[in-house]
């Protein structure tokens, strides 16, 4: 099996996403800064995944702090965060994880520097462990809303590789495999970065279970078909009122679920839960760039730069990464802390427990 | 301007769309069977277009008929008529052109084989030039839907290369500028064959109409963002009570725009129009080659079948190249013989004049 993302003798080892599924190759990352890049790059995508790859970042910059000085370091640490925090808007798991590592340094500020490096190593590792964990757990709450028999469909990556491992929203649709149920995957291939096609449908085969690649645009023929029972998707932010930005498309496809009175379920960890944004039109959307959408990348030829043309030169174009679907279209939020329901507000206090 | 098909010296030339927007290549075909594989192959296709290749695609096979006895001369023509008609399922048109090119024979049981092989060829070139003024006819009764200031959303391509020239949607967008009013376009790309990235923002770009490029799966942001006034498409068939067939992912567009409260427009000549089926459960929907899906063209490259592979290898796939709208969805229907509303069945009845 394959490893999204891991720590290893004082270095980030992540399986470089951008060339899946036609090449597995893992980019071994020494520097901070090239974590920071690898993230904006999209090396490693997924909120829970960018998370684990954020922590990870800020221990490598820590551990290259040259000074010291503890007030040094401190201030170095700051900045090392701060570039960390700016690669990517949207995934408010990154900003979860950089003021996770943060605290580290806050809750202990008698350590000294080498000890406090080790500490925030430590931490990045824990993170690591916990997703997976949480994404176990996450699996075991959603299962239950997947009968035997049934077609789901998800959009994007919500998988191993948008997480430490195991998944959200495929953890959900693994968790149900092993719970002996037998059922079928549609992936929409989701445009323009085809996380889809080129991620979930790989590692769903990889696993064995069932699925079949569609394009976005044949979600709605399929429902109205019978052929989808229910959506599963993920999450980058969920706003205090359960509105959820997830990978563009994602609103869509609520939209067409609601028409065909489809249950649709998100699942994501409270770190994607975002208390201090009230509704979903708080949540920045990142605009990518436009050769995303006009150029296809020949996978082994990333690296040289050799993209196919598939829109005239020139051409204008809008690259939202990610849109938001109000709660309204959602059926339930599945966490590792147990399912939140309409009215989400409340809902999702309690499972903060306030 | 570019010429979608000609008839040329006994020739059918025609632009090769599978290279746009890349290389502007023209293809000149002597035989009717290449004609066929040329349909097949989407090198053309648009259902008005296909209905004048089809046309002309007859011509060329019945000027290429050797015997010189009548009775053998009706039996090839039929065979020829065939294997036209059996190049793509959905858009009525090509039926349509192959019972009007049959009609001529029928209907001038005198002439000899020399004198028919001419009128078949006038048929054709009729046809070819007919569908240009429909397109404008057809135009100008669409017009009066858009007002300045208008942001339409439009999905495949139902432009001058759909068709003979002009376009049917795009027909009514060139009037609508025409007319003076200030529009902006919004083009879905319309996966997997990208109509919308490789043909409409090209002929818009050409004519220097403002067309901004989205992924499908942005509409809905993109009418929840408020920036959608209304959205006009093709047709590759219509039935007798105006469900419509069109490019996959239609049916997605028009469940939006009535979520969002946004009109949705068809604009199709009556050629489209087939009342002989009832609804659109009896539209036949071509299902195409999985490669469409897993792979991308390199468009400098199609010949040297050199693809870019965006899927895991083996992936299980579906590809309906067309869905179904339903009429409940369809603001209007915009003919050459003027506007179809609600209820279709009696509208549309009306403009054949029944």
């Amino acid at each position: 099996m394959f490893k999204t993302i891991e720590w290893k003798n004082n270095s980030v080892v992540m399986i470089d996403q951008r060339l899946l599924p036609t090449q597995e190759v893992y980019r071994k990352y020494k520097d901070f800064l090239d974590v920071a890049e690898a993230i904006r790059e999209m090396v490693v995508r997924g909120a829970p995944a960018i998370g684990v790859a954020a922590a990870m970042g800020i221990a490598l910059g820590a551990l290259d702090i040259k000074t010291k000085n503890k007030k040094g370091f401190l201030k170095t640490f700051e900045n090392v965060c701060k570039v960390i925090a700016s690669t990517r808007p949207t995934a408010v798991n990154l900003f979860w994880a950089v003021e996770r590592m943060k605290g580290v340094v806050r809750k202990n500020p008698k350590l000294n520097i080498e000890e406090l490096k080790q500490r925030l190593v430590q931490e990045a590792k824990t993170i690591h462990k916990e997703d997976i964990l949480i994404n176990k757990q996450m699996g075991r709450n959603g299962s239950k809303f997947i009968k035997s028999g049934d077609t789901i469909l998800t959009h994007c990556n919500a998988g191993a590789l948008a997480t430490a491992g195991y998944g959200t929203a495929l953890g959900v649709i693994r968790a149900a495999v092993e719970d002996g149920k037998k059922i079928k995957v549609f992936a929409d291939e989701t445009r323009p970065f085809l996380q889809g096609s080129r991620l979930t449908a790989w590692e769903l085969m990889k696993d064995n279970i069932d699925v079949t690649l569609i394009t976005d645009n044949m979600a709605g023929y399929m429902m109205k078909k019978g052929l989808i029972d229910l959506v599963i998707v993920g999450a980058d932010r969920i706003a205090a009122n359960g509105d959820t930005a997830n990978k563009i498309g994602t609103y869509s496809v609520a939209v067409l679920a609601k028409e065909h009175k489809i249950p649709f379920y998100v699942a994501a960890p409270l770190s994607t839960i975002d208390l201090k944004i009230k509704n979903g039109d708080k949540i920045p959307i990142e605009e990518r760039d436009t050769r995303e959408v006009t150029h296809i990348p020949a996978p082994a030829s990333i690296k040289q730069g050799k993209n196919i043309q598939i829109a005239p030169h020139n051409i204008k174009v809008k690259n939202p990464a990610f849109d938001v679907t109000p709660n309204k279209f959602i059926t339930a939020i599945i966490t590792e802390k147990g399912i939140a329901k309409k009215s989400f507000e409340k809902s999702l206090k309690g499972l903060f427990g306030k």
